[in-house]
Protein backbone atom coordinates (compact mmCIF):
# COMPACT_ATOMS: atom_id res chain seq x y z
CA UNK A 1 0.00 0.00 0.00
CA UNK A 2 1.29 3.50 -0.69
CA UNK A 3 2.19 6.10 1.70
CA UNK A 4 -0.60 8.39 0.11
CA UNK A 5 -3.08 5.97 0.28
CA UNK A 6 -2.87 5.55 3.51
CA UNK A 7 -2.43 8.84 4.56
CA UNK A 8 -5.90 9.79 2.62
CA UNK A 9 -7.94 6.69 4.74
CA UNK A 10 -6.04 7.87 7.71
CA UNK A 11 -7.48 11.43 7.18
CA UNK A 12 -11.17 10.07 6.74
CA UNK A 13 -11.01 8.19 9.76
CA UNK A 14 -9.54 10.47 11.87
CA UNK A 15 -10.75 14.00 10.33
CA UNK A 16 -8.27 15.75 10.93
CA UNK A 17 -4.36 16.47 9.28
CA UNK A 18 -2.16 16.88 12.75
CA UNK A 19 1.29 15.49 12.76
CA UNK A 20 2.69 15.36 16.14
CA UNK A 21 6.70 16.58 16.08
CA UNK A 22 8.72 14.21 18.41
CA UNK A 23 11.94 16.20 19.69
CA UNK A 24 13.10 14.46 22.80
CA UNK A 25 15.62 16.47 23.86
CA UNK A 26 17.38 15.39 26.96
CA UNK A 27 17.73 17.66 30.47
CA UNK A 28 21.43 17.92 30.03
CA UNK A 29 21.14 19.49 26.25
CA UNK A 30 19.08 22.40 26.89
CA UNK A 31 17.46 24.38 29.78
CA UNK A 32 13.74 24.57 29.22
CA UNK A 33 11.49 21.99 26.25
CA UNK A 34 13.23 18.63 27.69
CA UNK A 35 11.85 15.49 28.73
CA UNK A 36 10.58 15.42 32.11
CA UNK A 37 13.43 14.17 34.46
CA UNK A 38 11.48 10.97 35.08
CA UNK A 39 12.49 9.66 32.08
CA UNK A 40 16.38 10.33 32.75
CA UNK A 41 17.42 7.12 35.68
CA UNK A 42 19.89 5.68 35.10
CA UNK A 43 22.68 6.53 32.30
CA UNK A 44 20.54 4.98 29.63
CA UNK A 45 19.88 8.03 26.90
CA UNK A 46 18.64 5.68 24.43
CA UNK A 47 15.98 4.23 26.50
CA UNK A 48 14.96 7.86 28.09
CA UNK A 49 14.64 9.63 24.84
CA UNK A 50 12.71 6.20 23.46
CA UNK A 51 10.38 5.67 26.80
CA UNK A 52 9.20 9.53 26.65
CA UNK A 53 9.06 8.89 22.67
CA UNK A 54 6.96 5.85 23.21
CA UNK A 55 3.92 7.38 26.00
CA UNK A 56 3.89 10.66 23.69
CA UNK A 57 2.72 8.14 20.71
CA UNK A 58 0.23 6.63 23.07
CA UNK A 59 -0.77 9.80 24.72
CA UNK A 60 -1.82 11.58 21.06
CA UNK A 61 -2.81 8.24 19.40
CA UNK A 62 -6.55 9.42 19.11
CA UNK A 63 -5.78 12.92 17.66
CA UNK A 64 -3.13 12.54 15.61
CA UNK A 65 -2.45 11.19 11.77
CA UNK A 66 1.14 11.29 11.91
CA UNK A 67 4.46 11.30 14.02
CA UNK A 68 7.45 12.97 13.11
CA UNK A 69 10.19 12.45 15.14
CA UNK A 70 13.69 14.67 14.39
CA UNK A 71 17.29 12.97 13.49
CA UNK A 72 18.73 15.27 15.10
CA UNK A 73 16.49 14.55 18.49
CA UNK A 74 16.96 10.43 17.88
CA UNK A 75 20.35 10.36 16.99
CA UNK A 76 22.30 7.62 18.00
CA UNK A 77 19.10 5.63 17.94
CA UNK A 78 19.88 2.10 17.09
CA UNK A 79 17.70 0.82 14.16
CA UNK A 80 15.95 -1.61 16.49
CA UNK A 81 14.86 1.59 19.08
CA UNK A 82 13.83 3.71 15.47
CA UNK A 83 12.06 0.20 14.57
CA UNK A 84 10.53 0.07 18.19
CA UNK A 85 8.77 3.84 17.73
CA UNK A 86 7.77 2.52 14.27
CA UNK A 87 6.09 -0.37 15.00
CA UNK A 88 4.21 1.45 18.44
CA UNK A 89 3.18 4.38 15.70
CA UNK A 90 1.34 1.76 13.24
CA UNK A 91 -0.05 -0.10 15.60
CA UNK A 92 -1.71 2.83 17.10
CA UNK A 93 -2.56 3.24 13.24
CA UNK A 94 -0.74 6.52 12.79
CA UNK A 95 2.27 7.80 10.06
CA UNK A 96 5.81 7.72 10.93
CA UNK A 97 7.60 10.43 9.19
CA UNK A 98 11.59 10.83 9.99
CA UNK A 99 12.53 14.43 9.60
CA UNK A 100 15.79 13.54 8.09
CA UNK A 101 16.45 16.14 5.55
CA UNK A 102 18.12 13.30 3.88
CA UNK A 103 20.92 14.36 0.70
CA UNK A 104 23.67 13.00 -0.59
CA UNK A 105 24.92 11.22 -4.23
CA UNK A 106 23.62 7.99 -5.34
CA UNK A 107 24.95 4.78 -3.86
CA UNK A 108 24.67 6.51 -0.27
CA UNK A 109 21.00 7.67 -0.80
CA UNK A 110 20.71 3.81 -1.32
CA UNK A 111 22.42 2.83 2.04
CA UNK A 112 20.28 5.81 3.68
CA UNK A 113 17.01 3.89 1.89
CA UNK A 114 17.98 0.75 2.96
CA UNK A 115 18.58 1.27 6.76
CA UNK A 116 15.56 3.46 6.75
CA UNK A 117 13.82 1.23 5.29
CA UNK A 118 14.89 -0.93 8.03
CA UNK A 119 13.89 1.11 10.12
CA UNK A 120 10.38 1.30 9.65
CA UNK A 121 9.66 4.54 8.66
CA UNK A 122 6.58 5.79 6.32
CA UNK A 123 7.87 8.82 4.84
CA UNK A 124 11.02 10.62 5.46
CA UNK A 125 11.69 14.69 4.31
CA UNK A 126 14.77 15.21 2.00
CA UNK A 127 16.90 18.34 0.75
CA UNK A 128 17.58 18.94 -2.83
CA UNK A 129 20.42 20.77 -2.81
CA UNK A 130 22.62 17.60 -3.66
CA UNK A 131 20.65 16.10 -6.32
CA UNK A 132 19.52 12.48 -6.89
CA UNK A 133 16.00 13.00 -5.86
CA UNK A 134 14.68 11.19 -9.22
CA UNK A 135 16.94 7.93 -7.84
CA UNK A 136 15.72 8.74 -4.50
CA UNK A 137 11.69 8.37 -5.04
CA UNK A 138 12.44 5.46 -7.50
CA UNK A 139 14.32 3.64 -4.61
CA UNK A 140 12.18 4.83 -2.16
CA UNK A 141 8.71 3.94 -4.04
CA UNK A 142 9.79 0.61 -5.92
CA UNK A 143 13.01 -0.70 -4.02
CA UNK A 144 11.62 -0.48 -0.69
CA UNK A 145 7.93 -1.69 -1.57
CA UNK A 146 9.82 -4.70 -3.06
CA UNK A 147 11.95 -5.47 0.26
CA UNK A 148 9.09 -4.65 2.96
CA UNK A 149 5.68 -4.64 0.98
CA UNK A 150 4.71 -0.98 1.60
CA UNK A 151 6.75 2.30 0.39
CA UNK A 152 8.72 4.89 1.82
CA UNK A 153 7.32 8.89 1.34
CA UNK A 154 9.57 11.05 0.42
CA UNK A 155 8.71 14.95 1.38
CA UNK A 156 11.07 17.44 -0.79
CA UNK A 157 11.83 20.77 1.10
CA UNK A 158 10.56 23.04 -1.07
CA UNK A 159 9.88 26.50 0.66
CA UNK A 160 11.34 26.74 4.32
CA UNK A 161 10.13 29.51 6.42
CA UNK A 162 13.38 31.03 8.40
CA UNK A 163 14.65 34.46 7.17
CA UNK A 164 17.62 32.63 4.78
CA UNK A 165 15.01 30.73 2.91
CA UNK A 166 14.62 33.94 1.03
CA UNK A 167 18.34 33.99 0.17
CA UNK A 168 18.45 30.28 -0.66
CA UNK A 169 14.90 29.57 -2.08
CA UNK A 170 13.19 32.02 -3.07
CA UNK A 171 14.84 34.83 -4.91
CA UNK A 172 17.52 32.51 -7.08
CA UNK A 173 16.24 31.39 -10.51
CA UNK A 174 16.84 27.91 -11.86
CA UNK A 175 16.04 29.04 -15.81
CA UNK A 176 12.85 31.34 -15.40
CA UNK A 177 11.56 30.30 -12.29
CA UNK A 178 12.56 30.97 -8.61
CA UNK A 179 14.09 28.01 -6.72
CA UNK A 180 11.25 27.03 -4.75
CA UNK A 181 9.03 26.46 -8.31
CA UNK A 182 11.89 24.39 -9.55
CA UNK A 183 11.47 22.25 -6.43
CA UNK A 184 7.68 22.07 -6.91
CA UNK A 185 8.33 21.07 -10.68
CA UNK A 186 10.90 18.24 -9.77
CA UNK A 187 8.60 17.53 -6.85
CA UNK A 188 5.60 16.69 -9.48
CA UNK A 189 7.69 15.27 -12.52
CA UNK A 190 9.44 12.55 -10.31
CA UNK A 191 6.41 11.72 -8.36
CA UNK A 192 7.64 12.65 -4.94
CA UNK A 193 4.66 12.29 -2.40
CA UNK A 194 4.73 15.80 -0.92
CA UNK A 195 6.39 19.09 -0.15
CA UNK A 196 7.86 20.62 2.84
CA UNK A 197 6.16 24.06 2.73
CA UNK A 198 6.73 26.48 5.82
CA UNK A 199 3.92 28.50 6.92
CA UNK A 200 5.52 31.57 8.82
CA UNK A 201 7.50 34.40 8.07
CA UNK A 202 8.14 35.54 4.64
CA UNK A 203 5.87 32.84 3.31
CA UNK A 204 2.49 34.68 2.23
CA UNK A 205 -0.61 32.74 0.94
CA UNK A 206 0.36 32.85 -2.62
CA UNK A 207 3.43 31.16 -2.49
CA UNK A 208 1.83 28.46 -0.91
CA UNK A 209 -0.58 28.77 -4.11
CA UNK A 210 1.97 28.78 -6.41
CA UNK A 211 3.40 25.51 -5.28
CA UNK A 212 0.25 23.90 -4.87
CA UNK A 213 -0.47 24.78 -8.58
CA UNK A 214 2.52 23.75 -9.81
CA UNK A 215 2.50 20.00 -7.32
CA UNK A 216 -1.24 19.32 -8.35
CA UNK A 217 -3.84 18.69 -6.17
CA UNK A 218 -2.70 15.18 -4.96
CA UNK A 219 0.76 16.15 -3.48
CA UNK A 220 0.69 16.17 0.69
CA UNK A 221 2.19 19.77 1.81
CA UNK A 222 4.33 18.56 4.98
CA UNK A 223 3.85 21.92 7.23
CA UNK A 224 5.86 22.67 10.20
CA UNK A 225 5.80 26.07 12.16
CA UNK A 226 2.61 25.72 13.40
CA UNK A 227 2.12 25.83 17.47
CA UNK A 228 4.80 27.53 19.30
CA UNK A 229 6.19 28.67 16.54
CA UNK A 230 2.83 30.61 15.97
CA UNK A 231 1.90 29.76 12.19
CA UNK A 232 -1.25 30.91 11.15
CA UNK A 233 -3.57 27.98 10.88
CA UNK A 234 -6.20 29.50 8.66
CA UNK A 235 -3.71 30.43 6.42
CA UNK A 236 -2.20 28.04 5.79
CA UNK A 237 -5.44 25.35 5.48
CA UNK A 238 -7.01 28.22 3.10
CA UNK A 239 -4.24 28.15 0.78
CA UNK A 240 -2.70 24.29 0.62
CA UNK A 241 -5.71 22.87 -0.32
CA UNK A 242 -6.64 19.41 0.73
CA UNK A 243 -3.43 16.88 1.27
CA UNK A 244 -1.68 18.51 3.51
CA UNK A 245 -0.40 17.61 7.38
CA UNK A 246 -0.13 19.90 9.99
CA UNK A 247 3.01 19.61 12.43
CA UNK A 248 2.81 20.46 16.05
CA UNK A 249 5.86 19.56 18.18
CA UNK A 250 6.77 21.05 21.35
CA UNK A 251 3.62 22.80 22.15
CA UNK A 252 2.09 19.13 22.36
CA UNK A 253 4.71 17.29 23.60
CA UNK A 254 6.17 19.53 26.17
CA UNK A 255 2.47 20.74 27.43
CA UNK A 256 0.85 19.63 30.91
CA UNK A 257 -0.86 17.59 29.07
CA UNK A 258 -0.42 15.95 25.37
CA UNK A 259 -3.52 13.95 24.72
CA UNK A 260 -5.52 17.07 25.98
CA UNK A 261 -3.31 19.53 24.04
CA UNK A 262 -3.19 17.24 20.97
CA UNK A 263 -7.32 16.75 20.92
CA UNK A 264 -7.45 20.52 20.86
CA UNK A 265 -4.88 20.83 17.68
CA UNK A 266 -6.99 18.05 16.09
CA UNK A 267 -9.94 20.23 16.24
CA UNK A 268 -8.50 23.08 14.98
CA UNK A 269 -7.13 21.12 12.23
CA UNK A 270 -10.12 19.27 11.31
CA UNK A 271 -11.00 19.27 7.34
CA UNK A 272 -14.68 19.59 7.54
CA UNK B 1 42.91 23.24 19.91
CA UNK B 2 41.31 24.01 16.51
CA UNK B 3 40.48 21.70 14.05
CA UNK B 4 42.04 23.68 11.91
CA UNK B 5 45.50 24.05 13.74
CA UNK B 6 45.12 19.99 13.89
CA UNK B 7 44.75 19.50 10.70
CA UNK B 8 48.17 21.68 9.89
CA UNK B 9 49.95 19.76 12.41
CA UNK B 10 48.78 16.61 10.71
CA UNK B 11 50.08 17.50 7.38
CA UNK B 12 53.44 18.73 8.45
CA UNK B 13 53.81 15.35 10.16
CA UNK B 14 52.35 12.62 7.50
CA UNK B 15 53.35 14.60 4.27
CA UNK B 16 49.81 13.78 2.72
CA UNK B 17 46.65 15.28 2.65
CA UNK B 18 44.74 11.95 2.53
CA UNK B 19 41.15 10.69 4.19
CA UNK B 20 40.67 7.76 4.07
CA UNK B 21 36.34 7.60 3.43
CA UNK B 22 35.15 4.62 5.54
CA UNK B 23 31.49 3.66 4.23
CA UNK B 24 30.61 0.11 5.75
CA UNK B 25 27.70 -1.28 3.39
CA UNK B 26 26.67 -4.53 4.56
CA UNK B 27 26.35 -7.68 2.39
CA UNK B 28 22.76 -7.70 2.55
CA UNK B 29 22.24 -4.17 1.65
CA UNK B 30 24.05 -4.58 -2.00
CA UNK B 31 26.39 -7.31 -4.24
CA UNK B 32 29.36 -5.53 -4.69
CA UNK B 33 31.74 -2.91 -2.48
CA UNK B 34 30.68 -4.35 1.08
CA UNK B 35 32.39 -5.72 4.51
CA UNK B 36 33.93 -8.84 4.26
CA UNK B 37 31.66 -11.65 5.34
CA UNK B 38 33.88 -12.53 8.12
CA UNK B 39 32.65 -9.60 10.05
CA UNK B 40 28.74 -10.42 9.35
CA UNK B 41 28.66 -13.23 12.07
CA UNK B 42 25.20 -13.07 14.18
CA UNK B 43 22.94 -10.77 14.11
CA UNK B 44 24.66 -7.67 15.35
CA UNK B 45 24.93 -5.64 11.99
CA UNK B 46 26.37 -2.50 14.21
CA UNK B 47 28.95 -4.58 15.82
CA UNK B 48 30.04 -5.50 11.92
CA UNK B 49 30.03 -2.10 10.60
CA UNK B 50 32.00 -0.75 13.85
CA UNK B 51 34.55 -3.88 13.78
CA UNK B 52 35.29 -3.41 10.07
CA UNK B 53 35.43 0.38 10.75
CA UNK B 54 38.20 -0.01 13.77
CA UNK B 55 40.01 -2.25 11.13
CA UNK B 56 39.84 0.18 8.69
CA UNK B 57 41.38 3.39 11.00
CA UNK B 58 44.16 0.85 12.15
CA UNK B 59 45.01 -0.30 8.59
CA UNK B 60 45.33 2.95 7.46
CA UNK B 61 46.99 4.98 10.13
CA UNK B 62 50.33 5.40 9.06
CA UNK B 63 48.91 6.86 5.92
CA UNK B 64 46.02 9.43 6.52
CA UNK B 65 45.43 12.67 8.54
CA UNK B 66 41.75 12.00 8.50
CA UNK B 67 38.80 9.06 8.60
CA UNK B 68 35.61 10.27 7.03
CA UNK B 69 32.28 7.98 7.86
CA UNK B 70 29.31 8.46 6.20
CA UNK B 71 25.98 8.72 8.35
CA UNK B 72 24.21 6.94 5.40
CA UNK B 73 26.42 3.92 6.02
CA UNK B 74 26.85 4.22 10.13
CA UNK B 75 22.61 5.12 10.49
CA UNK B 76 22.00 3.16 13.33
CA UNK B 77 25.35 3.61 15.55
CA UNK B 78 24.74 4.18 19.08
CA UNK B 79 26.86 7.28 20.63
CA UNK B 80 29.12 5.25 22.66
CA UNK B 81 29.72 3.05 19.18
CA UNK B 82 30.68 6.10 17.43
CA UNK B 83 32.48 7.52 20.40
CA UNK B 84 34.29 3.53 20.24
CA UNK B 85 35.01 4.61 16.47
CA UNK B 86 36.48 8.65 16.95
CA UNK B 87 38.31 7.33 20.06
CA UNK B 88 40.49 4.88 18.46
CA UNK B 89 40.74 7.38 15.19
CA UNK B 90 41.93 10.17 17.53
CA UNK B 91 44.25 7.50 19.59
CA UNK B 92 46.05 7.01 16.16
CA UNK B 93 46.74 10.78 15.16
CA UNK B 94 44.01 11.43 12.66
CA UNK B 95 40.83 13.29 12.08
CA UNK B 96 37.54 11.90 12.44
CA UNK B 97 34.92 13.76 10.05
CA UNK B 98 31.64 12.63 9.90
CA UNK B 99 30.09 13.05 6.32
CA UNK B 100 26.43 14.34 8.04
CA UNK B 101 25.46 16.76 5.19
CA UNK B 102 23.78 18.90 8.38
CA UNK B 103 21.24 21.35 7.58
CA UNK B 104 18.23 21.98 9.91
CA UNK B 105 16.50 24.49 11.85
CA UNK B 106 17.98 26.59 14.97
CA UNK B 107 16.97 24.33 18.12
CA UNK B 108 17.29 21.43 15.88
CA UNK B 109 20.96 22.43 14.68
CA UNK B 110 21.83 23.05 18.23
CA UNK B 111 21.05 19.45 19.24
CA UNK B 112 22.36 17.93 16.62
CA UNK B 113 25.88 19.81 16.94
CA UNK B 114 25.19 18.30 20.70
CA UNK B 115 24.94 15.21 19.82
CA UNK B 116 27.77 14.77 17.26
CA UNK B 117 29.78 16.59 20.28
CA UNK B 118 28.93 13.80 22.22
CA UNK B 119 29.99 11.62 19.58
CA UNK B 120 33.53 12.46 19.39
CA UNK B 121 33.94 13.88 15.77
CA UNK B 122 36.40 16.65 14.66
CA UNK B 123 34.24 17.88 12.16
CA UNK B 124 31.06 17.65 10.29
CA UNK B 125 30.00 18.45 6.94
CA UNK B 126 27.13 21.35 5.99
CA UNK B 127 24.19 21.68 3.72
CA UNK B 128 23.37 25.27 3.23
CA UNK B 129 20.15 25.54 2.19
CA UNK B 130 18.39 25.31 4.86
CA UNK B 131 20.63 28.36 6.40
CA UNK B 132 21.56 28.65 9.90
CA UNK B 133 25.46 28.31 8.78
CA UNK B 134 26.33 31.28 11.73
CA UNK B 135 25.02 29.95 14.42
CA UNK B 136 25.90 26.43 13.36
CA UNK B 137 29.23 27.62 12.91
CA UNK B 138 29.45 29.74 16.76
CA UNK B 139 27.94 26.65 18.47
CA UNK B 140 30.42 24.23 17.09
CA UNK B 141 33.25 26.23 18.03
CA UNK B 142 32.27 28.09 20.90
CA UNK B 143 29.95 25.65 22.30
CA UNK B 144 31.47 22.79 21.59
CA UNK B 145 34.82 23.76 22.85
CA UNK B 146 33.56 25.10 26.14
CA UNK B 147 31.29 21.28 26.12
CA UNK B 148 34.69 18.91 25.73
CA UNK B 149 37.73 21.12 25.31
CA UNK B 150 38.25 20.79 21.50
CA UNK B 151 35.74 22.35 18.69
CA UNK B 152 33.81 21.22 15.68
CA UNK B 153 34.65 21.83 12.56
CA UNK B 154 32.50 22.98 9.78
CA UNK B 155 32.66 22.01 6.13
CA UNK B 156 30.05 23.37 4.02
CA UNK B 157 28.89 21.71 0.74
CA UNK B 158 29.92 24.60 -1.95
CA UNK B 159 29.97 22.97 -5.26
CA UNK B 160 29.38 19.19 -5.77
CA UNK B 161 30.22 16.90 -8.86
CA UNK B 162 27.21 15.38 -9.33
CA UNK B 163 25.25 16.48 -12.79
CA UNK B 164 22.55 18.19 -10.79
CA UNK B 165 25.04 20.78 -9.15
CA UNK B 166 24.76 22.52 -12.33
CA UNK B 167 21.26 23.51 -11.63
CA UNK B 168 21.33 23.65 -8.28
CA UNK B 169 24.58 25.24 -6.84
CA UNK B 170 26.52 26.75 -10.93
CA UNK B 171 24.05 28.26 -12.59
CA UNK B 172 21.32 29.79 -9.94
CA UNK B 173 22.25 33.34 -9.02
CA UNK B 174 22.21 35.27 -5.59
CA UNK B 175 22.14 38.90 -6.25
CA UNK B 176 25.09 38.67 -8.53
CA UNK B 177 26.55 35.73 -7.94
CA UNK B 178 26.58 32.11 -8.19
CA UNK B 179 25.09 29.82 -5.65
CA UNK B 180 28.48 28.55 -5.12
CA UNK B 181 30.14 31.76 -4.79
CA UNK B 182 27.78 33.02 -2.54
CA UNK B 183 28.53 29.88 -0.01
CA UNK B 184 31.62 30.24 -0.36
CA UNK B 185 31.75 33.74 0.46
CA UNK B 186 29.26 32.46 3.56
CA UNK B 187 32.08 30.33 4.20
CA UNK B 188 34.75 33.08 4.47
CA UNK B 189 32.38 35.39 6.40
CA UNK B 190 30.93 32.78 9.13
CA UNK B 191 34.64 31.62 9.84
CA UNK B 192 33.57 27.85 8.65
CA UNK B 193 36.50 25.57 8.78
CA UNK B 194 36.35 24.67 5.55
CA UNK B 195 34.48 23.88 1.80
CA UNK B 196 33.13 20.12 0.32
CA UNK B 197 34.16 20.82 -3.39
CA UNK B 198 33.81 18.19 -5.85
CA UNK B 199 36.86 17.04 -8.39
CA UNK B 200 34.65 15.64 -11.24
CA UNK B 201 32.32 16.15 -14.28
CA UNK B 202 31.61 19.56 -14.33
CA UNK B 203 33.64 21.39 -11.62
CA UNK B 204 36.25 22.93 -13.53
CA UNK B 205 39.85 24.01 -12.37
CA UNK B 206 38.16 27.32 -12.36
CA UNK B 207 35.82 26.70 -10.18
CA UNK B 208 38.41 25.52 -7.74
CA UNK B 209 40.63 28.55 -8.08
CA UNK B 210 37.42 30.76 -7.85
CA UNK B 211 36.33 29.46 -4.62
CA UNK B 212 39.90 29.62 -3.03
CA UNK B 213 40.11 32.97 -3.96
CA UNK B 214 36.53 33.99 -2.24
CA UNK B 215 37.51 32.09 0.82
CA UNK B 216 40.82 32.95 1.56
CA UNK B 217 43.87 29.93 1.52
CA UNK B 218 43.20 28.90 5.26
CA UNK B 219 39.76 27.34 4.42
CA UNK B 220 40.52 23.98 3.93
CA UNK B 221 39.17 21.97 0.79
CA UNK B 222 37.31 18.85 0.91
CA UNK B 223 37.70 16.77 -1.55
CA UNK B 224 35.52 13.76 -2.36
CA UNK B 225 35.45 11.66 -5.61
CA UNK B 226 39.21 10.75 -6.06
CA UNK B 227 40.06 7.14 -6.71
CA UNK B 228 37.11 5.08 -7.77
CA UNK B 229 34.74 8.46 -8.70
CA UNK B 230 38.07 9.01 -10.92
CA UNK B 231 39.04 12.62 -10.26
CA UNK B 232 42.04 13.65 -10.93
CA UNK B 233 44.25 13.98 -8.41
CA UNK B 234 46.72 16.65 -9.72
CA UNK B 235 43.90 19.36 -11.35
CA UNK B 236 42.82 19.27 -7.67
CA UNK B 237 46.11 19.77 -6.38
CA UNK B 238 46.92 22.69 -8.67
CA UNK B 239 44.48 24.52 -8.38
CA UNK B 240 42.84 24.17 -5.20
CA UNK B 241 46.21 25.35 -3.44
CA UNK B 242 47.38 24.16 0.25
CA UNK B 243 44.87 23.43 2.89
CA UNK B 244 43.31 20.41 1.24
CA UNK B 245 42.06 16.94 2.35
CA UNK B 246 41.01 14.48 -0.47
CA UNK B 247 38.80 11.71 0.49
CA UNK B 248 39.87 8.48 -0.89
CA UNK B 249 36.77 5.81 -0.14
CA UNK B 250 35.88 2.23 -1.22
CA UNK B 251 39.41 2.04 -3.43
CA UNK B 252 41.10 1.93 -0.33
CA UNK B 253 38.55 0.04 2.14
CA UNK B 254 37.37 -2.51 -0.46
CA UNK B 255 40.91 -3.43 -1.98
CA UNK B 256 42.69 -6.12 -1.46
CA UNK B 257 45.07 -4.52 0.91
CA UNK B 258 44.03 -1.17 2.46
CA UNK B 259 46.93 -0.64 3.97
CA UNK B 260 49.04 -0.65 1.28
CA UNK B 261 46.31 0.92 -0.95
CA UNK B 262 46.17 4.03 1.37
CA UNK B 263 50.21 4.11 1.38
CA UNK B 264 50.64 4.31 -2.76
CA UNK B 265 47.38 6.83 -2.13
CA UNK B 266 49.45 8.82 0.89
CA UNK B 267 52.56 9.38 -1.24
CA UNK B 268 49.97 10.49 -4.62
CA UNK B 269 48.92 12.91 -2.30
CA UNK B 270 52.00 14.22 -0.48
CA UNK B 271 52.27 18.07 -0.46
CA UNK B 272 55.88 18.29 -1.04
Amino acid sequence: MKFVDRYERLVRERNTVLCVGIDPALPKQRNTYTIPQKYVYGNDENKARLDFCLDIVDMVKDNAIAIKPNQQYVFGFTKKEHRRLTDLIRKRNMLSILDYKLNDISDTVASAIFHLSEAGYDAVTFNPLAGNLEETIKLAHDSVTAMRGYDLGIFVLTLMSNPEAVTFMKEPMVGRVPMFAFIAQQVKDFEADGCVVGATGHVTGMDIKKIRSIVGPDKIFLVPGVGTQKGDIRKVLMAAGENIIVNVGRDIIYSEDPRERSREYSIKLAIH
